[in-house]
């Protein structure tokens, strides 16, 4: 056991052509320590720039880094107003309509929709790096914080302490989404896959628009519950109650509003149709029910908004309250899929003007964004995705059109709430199912059936989840299964036999090369994964079941070369290796010595290299003679020894099960 | 944007010579769906042997398949029943004073550990397919059992209660194990790495050392925490209790057993003496107790057992019980630990003569034999590594070595039990704590240090958890950091740049072989792991700072060609691809071709083909001259156009940000 057999190469002719394989040199502990560290929290090396600057400029960099305003500000010119000028308008006269819905999806009083366009992107503007990205509230996670807080507090019964409640939730979501970045965690949002999110928004946007049925229906009484059946129920159950007057409301204003959103579609040169649509709807609305006092007959209006700027709220955040565990984890949870939303918006629009986010840099600021707005009486904000495909249509150049909103809103705030009196709620519906139906991207679904059907499959337990569960089940059966992807691609790795491509030294896949020749009494097979705990186990396994197929067929075609003599593994797609997988190689370099088979290892990388090394595998148990730079020179050595030694007949028997292994050994005669 | 690329071979001379990537051949997806469940659920193909089988030898190879005694039956010699015999007399003398002080750890009546000693083993020589097992309870799992089920209920108020969630939770542990025999998800135990089982069993034995204080020092109350700092505290907080009687009494007989452990250390034909040692202690002590009366000073005795057989016990399991919670997770956890115990110390045997042990089948055994061990009295068992080494040792053959000690359990049970009464228990935490002393494996440890840092970590973990959280913390902990691991592999891994390695046309990293010479103006970059969504947006940035970096080098270096023209991306490690994955490679061409650079792909492997194939990338992007069988054939191409063609000089400004991508195309004058 463990003896380190002859080495192939005795005679020199073929050692002259050979490679020898490298240990990468050795690294003190605390360095390769600080390099992975280093490659797996600053991969992107944000402080290259401070390297060899004087103190003050590194002050004055440093400054920069967090508020990107000082960078950019000092180079913003008249011409860059003008346009931001035109698109903080027009993102503005969606955000007051869509502020007001998406608070009321959130069982929130309405005037802290508009609250929240005002503070946040303020701070955005300062602290943000996208130069499109456009600040408001969100509907998913506005649906998300209602449906997860009114779980425990009524909000039609206790409205302070849910409000409260949602200021906390905002305020913990805000310090997650800083500390992610902070601590250069930002990697954790990468695990909510494209797949996980098209599914996730598609069930996101099917629950709210059928939570509209409410406005639309005039209903009173509704399900706090956000699963289909609920809410069909709740529908069905009450169809006496059905205002007809609410209903053909709602429907006219969803078909202008789809209209528009079609039109612009059609014509992105006309863009601000689409944009200014929501609001249209809502002037129309209220002066509609403010001359016909339809809100007498059953159309259901906003009522009283309050004048005014914010007013604080920092000592309303429920510390001490008995439902602050409600409240922190309704903050992960919305942080996180607010993060996913802003971050994946930010980048998208980034990458089309072809300038750089740092997804670290941008989580403190919607973290920083958050954390302000849940002291002055808002709550949870991201980059929307519509607002932002608005504003990069009308050709913001800076976040500067974030401020322009903002200001648009104090105005609203400060003088024009009261006209928002006579506001249908119809319109209101109106204008979430209008957004909402954007976001449901079948043919992006389609598009994961025809490439990937394990992408399909997550997606589409995104999709089921949230629609007959609910949002966090959706969301945590996705990422689950993306994660158990993962997990089986290490779990289960493939392995595939070899060929020798004709007229080269190069050798593939015969599965994806079927013109690729397997070279008789040689088995070269490929491991495309580490080897790790998790699939040593099977790894050897799955070559004995290769050996034994390899066998069989060589019997049955009855060729010259009768027996299987050397398994040759490529080990060139072996990104890493653990003290399993290398438990793993002696167990099966055992195994084939038992079976008077040779090993061969080709091509190990660096990472694999390195703990051979230091478990001595190479030096006792494999010798370094059967080890090859390529699968070429490996072949080339065992083909040499095949056709000059020759081995002792296999007379068939299988070998004893008690059979020592010595009897493996002396097995080759000169 | 998207446009296919002028190919490079206009040139016939470098187009001989070059092999075109295959797509592997299209399956239907429900083939190749079966082939994914097969690889992933059959990896060892168990059905093969059915295969063009008559109907009668199926069933008779069915029958074999669940009872391997039927097999092997048939070939049972005298010669074999004579180790047998011996093995079997040697291993029982081993199971009842272990038995007995395992259902003390438990906190479960000493009788019940006789029990488990007699049906479980029966059960497993049946349907059990390793040779060198001999089935009994376990130290850890019994520790577990008692901490987790003492938690609820107080075995000194309710011990009737009590025994009954025992044989729960042992209902539940067979249940567990055969279903996931029968469902072919065996790989949930690969999951506990050989790092994690060093590390929490060196916990458990710690703690179960810390526990036995209590025997050794004749407390009688004792806190029902397993963490050292309670443990301490209440061995502390009582010295005025403590027994010096009962302390020199433990310490003689461990230092005994540790001494007969040392010798058949030294002389393995001894191994008799160690197995013998702890049933001489126990006869020893129990008549030293009974010849000087110590119980009435100060020393603990078992006191009376009830003679007979185990009684039934199905309608103990208290199904309607309000505690059905707890049993059930007592079950799980109790289960799956005992499992992975089990299949590794039969697989390791199983290694050691030859043969082979289907982990699935193995499995069903244990779980059937905690299911019928529930109906009769027994509680958890497995294969114990201590008494299966003994039982190899001695010499078995097959599974009779455990029908002989059953055999010997069921003479002790009818006839026996009035012997142990004046056992003192001082004894039974001796022999505890010899056992354990031997699972505090620092060695292995160690190794893990030197070969794997992170492994080290895992161990560390897991013991650092077991010894001051909770025997579930340390699991728990350490499961996730061995997951923690293979994410981290995924979603950070590694891309190496490669040269080419003197004479020849191999390229390799430059990190693992110093000698390797890159590229002037092509860089080589080798991904080493599947594109994932979980690393789409790391490669991405990070190629982007490969090509930075390479920029920044050749500018420094100021040679002959100045400018990087080529970024070559090896894929021969990409295991797979997502469709986040394939996005990446879209973004990473649009970002290259926004700089002047050409991207080409080398090597992609069957998965990857397959994706990239039907998401059209190498059609309406890439350009099918733009991907290459191998890396020299790539750079071949790349180094025949940048010396034949000529490329406008860079002059060195950055592109403007807005810059349309069309300012990239036309940038090649031949």
């Amino acid at each position: 056991m463990g003896t380190v057999d002859t080495e192939p190469y005795s005679s020199s002719e073929v050692m002259d052509g050979r490679h020898k394989v490298a240990v990468p040199p050795p690294r003190p502990f605390f360095q390769s320590l600080k390099n992975t560290l280093k490659e797996t929290l600053f991969p992107d090396d944000p402080l290259r720039q401070f390297k060899n600057q004087p103190g003050s400029r590194k002050l004055r960099l440093g400054l920069q880094y967090l508020f990107p305003i000082f960078d950019w500000g000092s180079r913003y010119s008249f011409d860059f107003f003008k346009a931001d000028l035109i698109a903080g308008i027009t993102i503005a006269s969606l955000a007051i309509p869509q502020g007001i819905s998406y608070a009321k999806l959130a069982n929130l009083p309405p005037i802290l929709g508009l609250y929240s366009s005002f503070v946040p992107p303020l701070v955005y503007a300062m602290m943000g790096s996208s130069r499109d990205l456009a600040v408001g509230t969100v509907a998913v996670a506005s649906l998300l914080t209602g449906a997860m807080l009114s779980r425990d507090v009524n909000p039609n019964e206790n409205m302070k302490l849910y409000v409260h409640l949602a200021y906390t939730a905002t305020f913990f979501a805000g310090l997650l989404e800083a500390s992610l970045g902070f601590l250069r965690l930002g990697f954790v949002v990468d695990f909510l896959s494209h797949a996980t999110i098209v599914g996730f928004m598609a069930g996101a946007a099917t629950v709210v628009c059928l939570q509209q049925l409410r406005g639309i229906l005039g209903l009173d009484h509704f399900t706090h519950a956000t699963d289909v059946v609920d809410v069909l129920r709740s529908v069905f159950s009450q169809t006496h109650k059905w205002r007809w007057e609410s209903g053909v409301l709602g429907c006219c204003f969803l078909f202008f509003l789809l209209l528009t959103k079609h039109f612009s579609k059609k014509k992105p040169k006309f863009f601000w149709i689409s944009a200014m649509a929501p609001l249209t709807s809502v002037v129309l609305g209220s002066l509609l029910v403010y001359l016909t006092h339809a809100e007498n007959h059953g159309v259901q209006v906003i009522g009283p908004l309050k004048k005014g700027l914010n007013p604080p709220s920092a000592s309303d955040l429920a510390f001490g309250s008995s439902y602050l565990m409600t409240a922190i984890k309704t903050g992960i949870i919305t942080g996180v899929i607010a993060l996913a939303e802003g971050i994946a918006v930010g980048r998208s629009f980034a990458m089309f003007k072809n300038y750089h986010i740092d997804g670290n840099k941008e989580m403190i600021a919607f973290g920083m964004m958050n954390i302000v707005g849940s002291c002055t009486s808002c709550y949870l904000t991201t980059g929307p995705f519509s607002r932002s495909a608005v504003n990069f249509n009308a050709g913001c150049k800076t976040a500067v059109s974030n401020i322009v909103m903002a200001v648009a809103v104090m105005i609203t705030l400060m003088f024009l709430t009261p006209l928002f009196h006579y506001t249908p709620l119809v319109v209101l519906s109106s204008i979430i199912i209008a957004a909402m139906l954007g976001l449901i991207d079948y043919e992006a679904a389609m598009h994961l059936w025809a490439v990937d059907k394990f992408d399909f499959l997550v997606c589409i337990s995104a999709y089921v989840g949230v629609v007959f569960g609910s949002v966090e089940i959706g969301l945590v059966v996705a990422v689950a299964l993306s994660l158990l992807r993962i997990l089986l691609f290490v779990a289960r790795p493939r392995t595939v036999v070899l060929g020798n491509i004709p007229n080269s030294t190069v050798y593939r896949s015969v599965e994806q090369y079927p013109a690729a020749a397997t070279v008789p009494g040689i088995l070269i097979l490929e491991i495309s994964s580490p080897i790790y705990f998790a699939n040593a186990g099977y790894l050897r396994e799955r070559i004995t079941r290769w050996i034994d197929e390899e066998e069989d067929r060589m019997r049955a075609e009855d060729k010259e070369i009768r027996t299987l003599q050397y398994v040759v593994l490529d080990m060139g797609a072996v990104g890493g290796i653990d003290t399993s997988g290398i438990s793993m190689l002696e167990e099966t370099k055992k195994a084939a010595d038992r079976r008077g088979l040779k090993l061969v290892l080709a091509n190990p990388g660096s990472e694999v290299m390195k703990k051979l090394n230091k478990s001595k595998f190479v030096e006792s148990q494999l010798g370094h003679g059967w080890m090859f730079l390529t699968v070429a020179e490996a072949v080339n050595a065992c083909n040499f020894m095949l056709h000059s030694i020759k081995p002792v007949e296999k007379d068939g028997k299988k070998l004893d099960d008690d059979g020592e292994e010595e009897e493996a050994a002396g097995k080759w005669r000169v």
